[in-house]
């Protein structure tokens, strides 16, 4: 049975009750409870990690029996995963729902599932409710769970011929005010912004997002600095509004951290060692390549070494977008891998 | 007085003339004399250098005084200049003529002052008569006059991380069948193609315009080697249908040579070596960029040092296009030198 214009509002409704919770380590999800006819009889979303999911911070608003017979509305195909709290699914068979309408599928290993349950127990399920509504608020975490680490944007800035600096090592500004006001845009939209030590260490970079006229954004991602050397205490890095976080330079280790830490979308700001770390390794989803209409020449290059020894391994993009940033442009594009159509 | 629709129609004419002639060293000028009543009484254009000019050869079919009173309308500005052949202006007063209509004006340093020359000896003088048409056939020699050396453009293929070759140094294809279909379009349209002697040796290029089927184009540039070292009898380029040419590598006295030759339009294929040379020197008129969506790092990189020490010296680019070529880009520009706007 198709989900009804009552279930669709009820998935409305849950959707902006997902938004309550936080963004981190955990999906933002909500859930209404919808009595048999059709009325909202709890609702309930995610706190974060280690709190109740929202199906069952529903049902919790409910005396006991009051849910026999009703539908749940969840943005997140319930769980089937015992972790800090029980699986959903069993949570919700037991409360005795006869329905359930979800907006999009679990896509975690071991949290999937959960539907295939519902329907063994004989409780009905509908799916995709809303789907494009859902994905656009769990984008990001979905891209997490399939990854398996959070996704990872690696941007630099060159001349046409590919260089990040004058020989003399001077470089700003290679691209101009559009560009650069394009960068903190998209840094505003990570978790975290990512530089190597040396990078830190030579420019003195604020690692925050700001705002056209200077001023710090409302949204600023954790800065992560990649490398063992010291940071001074007077570092610029050290003023960031939150606290400073360092690796040593293992880049699984330093991402699969940050993921326990909530971080979602990592924004690789450089320098070439980093970006080129990064790329080499495949741990690149995105690049983001600023071109300035200017040619240097010389030794300071953008990107150094890659990986790649022959042009049969050439790394192929999947280009995006180009677009015009004043006099500067920007290609968007994603590292092509094995078995990509 | 303004051009009358007789004199526009006798430019008309006198630019189909003026394509008789040969391109190359000296402009392709046509003339065509009008008697007071309006009708075309003589035509003439230059055969090329040594033979005489347009307005001297229509003169020449006239009886002597023919052309008293008559009008001379003249592609180019009548020089003013005793080269082989003594000065047009002195010619067009010697025989009389009241009026000169002329298309477009003489740039040259030595040649030019011929409608003041008129003027002075009380002919009427009218411009820029059709100039766009006669700039669309002079376009290429008026830059020459311009520059006082050939234009020069500077075409390179490129990762999108600047490098021309994997770091064994393979290379082909980086860019696909679009960009190299349009390198041969441009290459068809220059004079010459020049190559350093690197490349020739290590890469063996025909140096040729080819059509998409892989045929030789009508239009072949003229072959040309840059640097002192042999180039081997079975080189493809010895099997050019146009005979090679090769310079030590003295790029101002390689141009002033290809000048005196009547090459107006250099195309610079490469390599590395040669088009930072090119660079480096400020003698690169157009650079074409052919950017293909991929990375590949490493140490081979499409241009290497040209002679930008600080980013103050960064050499700017005007971008006049930025097209799309399959999955490649294609980025003209002009550099941006002191004084220009």
């Amino acid at each position: 049975m198709a989900a009804s214009d009552i279930e669709r509002a009820a998935m409305r409704r849950a959707l902006q009750l997902a938004r309550r919770g936080p963004r981190g380590l955990n999906p933002q999800v909500g859930a209404v409870i919808l009595s048999p006819a059709g009325d909202i009889v709890a609702e309930g979303w995610h706190r974060g990690a280690g709190t109740a999911h929202a199906e069952v911070d529903a049902l919790a608003r409910l005396d006991p029996r009051a849910a026999e017979g009703a539908t749940a509305v969840v943005t997140l195909e319930p769980c089937n995963h015992t972790g800090r709290t029980g699986p959903c699914s069993e949570a919700l068979i037991s409360a005795g729902i006869a329905r359930v309408v979800y907006a999009t599928p679990d896509p975690g290993a071991n949290s999937s599932g959960g539907a295939a349950r519902l329907r063994a127990a004989d409780v009905e399920v509908e799916a995709d409710v809303e789907s494009e509504a859902a994905v656009d608020l769990l984008g990001s975490w979905l891209e997490v769970q399939r990854l398996g680490r959070p996704h990872v944007t690696v941007k630099w800035a060159q001349s046409l011929d590919g260089r990040a600096a004058a020989a003399d090592g001077t470089s700003q500004w290679i691209t101009g005010p559009a560009a650069r006001a394009d960068v903190h845009r998209r840094r505003a939209a990570a978790d975290a912004i990512l530089a190597g030590v040396g990078t830190v260490l030579a420019d003195d970079p604020a690692l925050t997002a700001r705002t056209p006229d200077g001023g710090l954004g409302p949204d600023q991602p954790i800065p992560v600095v990649l490398g063992r050397r010291d940071i001074p205490a007077d570092a610029a890095v050290r003023r960031h509004p939150r606290p400073l976080l360092q690796y040593p330079g293992d880049l699984p280790a330093a991402l699969e951290d940050l993921r326990s830490r909530g971080v979602q979308r990592v924004f690789v700001e450089g320098g070439p060692t980093v970006a080129s770390a990064f790329l080499r390794a495949g741990l690149a989803d995105e690049v983001l390549a600023y071109i300035a209409p200017v040619l240097l020449g010389g030794p300071r290059l953008a990107l150094d070494d890659i990986g790649v020894g022959t042009i049969a391994d050439a790394r192929r993009l999947a280009v995006a977008a180009v677009e015009s940033l004043g006099d500067d442009l920007l290609i968007v594009a994603r590292p092509v891998t094995e078995g990509d159509s």
